[in-house]
């Protein structure tokens, strides 16, 4: 078995020419066994998005990039319309796989859009469509390691060579290609054997931060401690934190970010200790039509998830209520810096976010 | 089974007078099972305390106190000396348990110096040293109840029905004989049918919150939601939380007050939501001996708990670093005030520790 196969040396995403096929880690193994596995189906596609075997915006967004290549790269017609018509079929079909995941849906149509434009608009053949797909599936993978890289780049230059860092959940890696983004900057300081002491909430109640985030950190040799979500205001209080990077799953127009439960909290610690919160954030996850945290939305899981879904037996009296938000919302006053690929914003956050994304453009 | 049992019929530890037995609640069975146990030898004693069928500082020195008394009581000598020899080895016996438990060493310390009054001091007969100890034994526990009660009544003057109460922990009845300490309050404003909504924190790792405080509360008729301690910040957040009342292992005379792992973060989130935080302290709990929360020792806790204990599989990878403190402090400017069976101490502790513990003596 694999388990101590560093993580770095291959990409949780990609794709296998030889055997056709997209090549993930099956996360559901983890931490226990790792896996590789290639879908080679769109049934498998489908079922490895659905049932978080793949996982992570972004990381969803190039599995369907790469599936749907893999898929259409199949049909058999010279035909464009009628090649266009079986796209949207599987397209459609892998679309609801999971259909709140924003990266996939995008990622799915930026693929549709490429190949009407070379088919329709540009009148190309159906074999070169599907060469320029290929193309597609392959620079969108590609342009997801450069953000991560990018954003690990710039958080470097927030710390220094042995700090204390604090993470949440899994922003790894594991939900990206290559990199993370809360974690890109403990790769690459990593590379330049920056000897970070790094500690890993477990993030209950789905546990990524114990599952994912403390074996892609372990595996690639990282200096990682689990600790539980309660448990930073101990860490802190003894000066072992320098800094704290997390993710996002939205950051609205004035900087408040949505990010995995438990994030504002926290936010809240290393306020009450000084020490700097920093929000990696890709900007196709920075929404400046939200205004505020306040509009967005936060989805409610189930109580399993909570009581008894990992444990031996119930871990909470049968008919008690079980509250169990999945995200919380971050407030723009804790939070130092907000880093994207773009470079690092700085409060005020209206204005800075403003100009990242007229960078982009 | 006994799952619809209501807790409030009958206290986590008494003494069976028929049956000559100490009887308790056997609390690694909950949530699942509610049975009550009968203890009737050393060794059960022992055992039960050891394996916490038994646990709450409070309730294993009343365990004991009676425990020591239903013991000595079969001592078969009218020696006073022989008597006391064979309740010291008995006492060692017990002590041994659970060495850091404070109210274990000093119940058996009380109920020693008892017996050496009456039997030496007062040249009683061995048969009216046992009866003097089984009223003593009788009068920690009621003491026990009336510390609790006296709690509940100043903390319920902190509060108004159909306020949102969080709590973090068992700081329950299961800790103590009856009513609890930060449960207190709920219990009698529940009797005065105040409709309290209770959050009860998980309190990873070993989920006290889940499996007793949820428990004793349901069972009660409480309503009482369960939530990982993440969510407190969203619960605030939401304006569903108006106080906050957990308990303490030790409160230092400056009012920095050590308690279990995750108090000092919740006091933080609601420091920044405007909701106070009040500390409910037997005056046995408060240390003018140690000046600040520094002082406080705080105890490490082996890395299975939070990794292996209560799951199906291993939750983080083999070979990752785990830090697992037990305890947190909490700094007195996060405590809105210090509930005590003499009254509420507020800023500045240092005096109004001071003023409380003078009216104790």
């Amino acid at each position: 078995m694999e388990k101590q196969k560093n993580i770095m040396d291959f990409d949780t995403v990609a794709f296998d020419e030889e055997q056709d096929a997209v090549i993930i880690i099956d996360q559901t193994k983890l931490p226990g066994k790792t896996e590789l596995i290639a879908l080679k189906t769109a049934q498998e596609i489908w079922d490895a998005i659905y049932l978080l075997k793949v996982r992570g915006a972004p990381a969803i967004g190039v599995t369907a990039a790469l599936g749907i290549y893999m898929l259409s790269n199949r049909i058999e017609t010279e035909d464009f319309a009628t090649f266009h018509a079986e796209f949207v079929k599987m397209k459609e079909y892998l679309d609801s796989s999971r259909p709140t995941a924003v990266n996939l849906s995008w990622a799915l149509k930026r693929m549709e859009n490429t190949a009407l434009r070379a088919g329709r608009e540009e009148g190309k053949s159906v074999a070169e469509v599907k060469e320029i797909l290929h193309k597609e599936a392959l620079r969108i993978r590609e342009e997801d390691i450069e953000v991560c890289r990018k954003i690990g780049e710039y958080g470097l230059t927030l710390v220094k060579p042995g700090d204390g860092i604090l993470t949440h959940c899994n922003a790894g890696q594991l939900a990206t290609v290559k990199y993370g983004t809360a974690t890109a900057p403990i790769y690459l300081g990593q590379e330049k054997g920056y000897h970070f002491k790094v500690f890993a909430d477990e993030t209950r109640p789905l546990l990524q931060g114990a599952r994912l985030t403390a074996y892609e950190l372990h595996s690639s040799g990282v200096d990682v401690t689990v600790i539980c979500d309660n448990m930073s205001a101990n860490v802190m209080s003894k000066g072992l934190v320098q800094a704290v990077f997390v993710g996002c799953d939205r950051v609205a127009a004035n900087g408040d970010t949505a990010n995995k439960i438990g994030t504002s909290v926290v936010a809240m610690v290393a306020k009450y200790y000084g020490v700097p919160v920093y929000v990696c954030a890709p900007t196709s996850t920075i929404d400046m039509a939200t205004p505020t945290g306040k509009e967005i939305h936060i989805e409610e899981r189930p109580a399993e998830e909570v009581t008894e879904m990992w444990y031996k037996e119930r871990m909470a009296p049968e008919g008690v209520k079980v509250y169990n938000p999945a995200f919380d919302v971050t407030d723009n006053e804790l939070i130092a810096g907000i880093v994207t690929e773009y470079g690092i914003a700085r409060a005020p956050y209206t204005e800075s976010l403003r100009k990242i994304m007229e960078k982009k453009s």
